[in-house]
């Protein structure tokens, strides 16, 4: 099977089988079993072993696996066993705490460059770098080598950005504005509208029957 | 069709129309094509047809859809016509940026009450409320009327703490932290894990073949 016939989900999986794993690592477990590491996840040892035997065969008989050995498989699946630079366009609220919070920016991928259209922000310290204009977005994506960019800007100016993330060579985008983007095929966009989330969460719950008896506040 | 056999991603996209019948509101426009719908988001009218039927019967013969009309729709479908009181735990950088996101609560999500575990940080303003305390989760929780919250807390405590909250009465957990939790079949968890976001579109990019002849930064 090739990689594009994997379903979405499964590898959507492979990314919460590699943090269970690390956090298996952290606590010193060297082998573990798919029913050890489904259970951790809430997940069949049946589905760990499908879900895995999608990507490979990386068991080993009477051992199960090996976690280290397989957190550098997954990695390797997932592209993350290489440095990817990153940049971000939209120095405001969520771009910073994106950069400050713990975990995001995990091996793997590594802010080099932020951008804000707003000329007032540009030179701003802002971690370890400070905010470059848009004027010099080709350049630095071209010289810093950058494929992958975080949009965290107002809905009304996302496209812009998209485009011109595009021209200057961005392959994937990472979406926070909220709103759609439109970009060519060779282009991976992954959208993130934290409001979309929560509204399929309230739909979810009208599922399951929360609202029964018990009507919502109607402040 | 029930509800609960609409295929998961026919009720993403129901969100990403609102959004888009949103902008269209916002632009004065008040009829809509399935085709100009559609072409707003990259899909085609066929597929918002076959979307929206899933959930009704909208249009109307040589009009099209009305767009208030369509958005209260939708809005209803979603659970969003109300308005859900939600709550936030883990007042750190993340959780302010969620909170000052513009959009992130819209109509539809009012923040009722936010808590950190540390008790340092207890009693601190926080946009036009006061963090409280984790042992004021109960009593708040039943006064307000809440069943949706929204996690930021480290990956450690993540458990615990959607632990604290299914036992207060929440019945919807937006989880950021990075980390999948464990709760009972009646509660939903929608999990933004940050770092997955990038992972899989570092996984969509290895499919693309962007990597070939152009290795990504080795730092």
């Amino acid at each position: 099977m090739k990689f594009e016939d994997i379903p979405t989900p499964a590898v959507y999986r492979l990314s919460f089988y590699l943090r269970q794993l690390e956090a298996f690592q952290r606590a010193d477990r060297h082998t573990i079993s798919s029913r050890q590491l489904g259970e951790a996840l809430g997940y069949t040892d049946a589905q760990v072993r499908k879900d895995l035997a999608y990507f490979g065969q990386f068991g080993h008989p009477g051992i199960g696996y090996k976690v280290d050995e397989l957190i550098g498989q997954l990695r390797k699946i997932l592209g993350t066993d290489k440095v990817w630079n990153v940049l971000l366009v939209g120095a405001g609220n969520l771009g910073r705490a994106l950069i400050a919070y713990r975990g995001f920016l995990r091996k793997g991928f590594r802010l080099a460059a932020i951008f804000d259209a707003d000329n007032t922000k540009v030179g701003q310290p802002f971690g370890d770098l400070k905010v470059e204009s848009m004027d010099n977005l080709a350049q630095l994506v071209s010289d810093l080598n950058i494929r992958l960019a975080i949009v965290s800007v107002p809905a009304e100016a996302a496209q812009n950005v998209a485009d011109r993330l595009v021209a200057a060579g961005i392959r994937g985008i990472l979406n926070f504005a909220p709103i759609s983007v439109t970009v060519p095929p060779e282009v991976s966009v992954q959208g993130v509208d934290l409001a979309v989330q929560l509204e399929q969460l309230s739909f979810k719950m009208s599922l399951t029957g929360t609202e029964s008896g018990e009507s919502p506040a109607n402040g």
